[in-house]
């Protein structure tokens, strides 16, 4: 069962070019809060805001090696975020398939 | 080529429980703003407004028929939050393929 609120928290965490870019580098693998800041040009506080809120969202998990905070890929929320688009795609699929069984029973009649 | 500008638009219209309501709604045909309202219990300023950002973002179009106002869904921007978040299961995928042959290979010299 698909909680709503950790959708909106999803939603809204992926709502963001830089949080976007900061996961797709997380998809290659670990990496540091300075790692992470390097490639953007961000602030190593800009960059740790945002990866509060993808840690709030679920979207990535946290840990302190040392005195460093590595951050690395979470799913489970991604996983939902995706089942709801794939639902409402399927409602939208239903809805053209309707709107060609209609336009083809109209030609049917008028031919 | 994906806008960003659009993506955080159609992600941000999504983080919102009432918002993904309307949506699931629209799958079976269009609505009157009357009509969105009904279940929610939600006033028609409150629809109107929420109608107004899935608009801005792509997700629905409307149109006026005389003195109503009638919604439907559009889905470019869908596709392209699903063709994001389909790209970044991949990656995430990739990472955990890349775990298992690390630890397939441990275990092969281990034994």
């Amino acid at each position: 069962m698909v909680q709503q609120q950790a959708l909106d928290r999803a939603f809204a965490a992926l709502a963001d070019e830089t949080r976007r870019a900061i996961l797709t580098r997380l998809g290659e693998g670990p990496a540091t809060i300075t790692e992470l800041a390097t490639p953007s040009g961000m602030t190593l506080t800009g960059i740790r805001k945002h990866v509060d809120v993808l840690e709030a969202a679920g979207l990535v998990t946290t840990e302190k090696v040392g005195r460093v905070r590595q951050v690395q890929l979470g799913t489970e929320r991604l996983d939902d975020a995706m089942a709801w688009i794939s639902y409402y795609q399927r409602l939208w699929e239903r809805r053209l398939d309707g709107l060609q069984v209609y336009f083809t029973l109209r030609k049917g009649t008028e031919s």
